[in-house]
């Protein structure tokens, strides 16, 4: 059985190990700003931080279910490298949502929706060149990293058909593509 | 292996699903009363929305942990069963979340106590019609939603009491009550 | 398979449980403070509570995830006992966070950074007896709570480690050592 699954278990243990270096800097944060537990508000630079954490801590169960029915019901090694992809578009859109200003936050937002594409005269260099020259800013590793979720959403639902369609109806859709 | 799981799954892809959908919801609001992140303030339309999304990703793992160790100690059709009543409920909470006014929410709260039954007088139609004409707001699809949860809890311990019982003590209870 | 997950599940089931606990603690407080969703500020008494169980929140699906990758790769008794000890710090962290006054926390925050050890002057009998005499507050549990994730991340990686090596290299580290 752990044949089948140890792909799935190693990126799930690196998924954790990312969610304890986002935790790492909101404690971190929080000794630098001192804001004390329960409080959650502070400056902009504090509140982003914070809310990247939590952002990625709410997908993280998502991410984890996804990448298992995925592995299991269509190729272990496709949904691992996807799971790859996902937690490293993760960390950039931390690294880019913590660097990124909060006055260039509002103007982007305010011109052009919550999730658009900012306007390159932001400029941090740090995220363009984790992101190889792509937009710098957190929006595209947002987009990214929903873009790998929806890919591991299509291989686990393909999987699941493929599954059902064999099981219930005895009907072999890749023996019959390969006929 | 993947014949005791599929329908499980099936149920997990789903919820995944419907938190996208969440998710969505919280995005579109985001753009339409112009509340760009990290805020997460604004006026109790957006709040209802951001709360009713964050309410349900918590609970998100705890469902599918729950759906998994009933469908794999217990019965898998009826533990995928339930989770499809439980994501039915959710919606229907995450609507009637959506369309309470805030008078009403906070009337119904000063009288009666966070979970308890609203008053008739409220009246959405459109839950009440998804709810098929039971108590129109999010609190009976809360009560309902919870309630399917802990009809998965008591699945689960009840097939790992049986587990652990004919492991251990050798004791087969299924055994004992049909002879 | 069910025999090499019984102790995962039964766990887990657990620490469901443990989180409904939370849950109920949580809305039992919006009762006592008049605190109507969607709110989520009050009274720091109110917040504490609210916060806590957030917190737990946040950890349950890191803390499913290592459990029982720890479990299926390393040991499932030993995952499951640091399960148990990891619920058990949680439930610790939660009685002390909600007992601490906000005056204590905020000067032992103000001296000492977010995570430090508390003044001994504290002294809150329940969770000094709960802890065994070691220091009465929440920061001793989240310490503990989070030192078991440690070893669980130690044990899954291990038993990961050891599963790629025998299976890729043909390098079996147990039989080495015992030869």
């Amino acid at each position: 059985m752990l044949e089948q699954i140890h792909l799935l278990a190693a990126v799930t243990v690196l998924g954790v190990l990312e969610q304890a270096y986002f935790f790492l800097q909101v404690i971190h944060a929080r000794r630098r700003f001192g804001i004390s537990p329960p409080n959650i508000s502070g400056p902009p630079e504090f509140e982003r931080i914070f809310r990247a954490q939590v952002n990625s801590s709410e997908y993280f169960p998502i991410f984890v279910a996804l990448l298992w029915q995925a592995g299991l019901f269509f190729h272990q090694g496709l949904a691992a490298a996807l799971g790859l992809l996902y937690l490293y578009s993760r960390y950039c859109y931390f690294m880019g949502y913590r660097a990124s200003s909060s006055d260039s936050l509002g103007m982007s937002y305010g011109s052009q929706g919550c999730l658009s594409e900012p306007s390159v005269a932001e400029g941090h260099p740090h995220s363009s060149t984790v992101m190889l020259g792509l937009s710098p800013s957190r929006l595209t590793p947002i987009y990214f990293s929903t873009g790998v979720l929806w890919v591991l959403v299509a291989a686990a639902t393909l999987g699941l058909l493929h599954f059902f369609l064999s099981h219930y109806v005895g009907l072999n859709v890749l023996r019959l593509l390969a006929a």
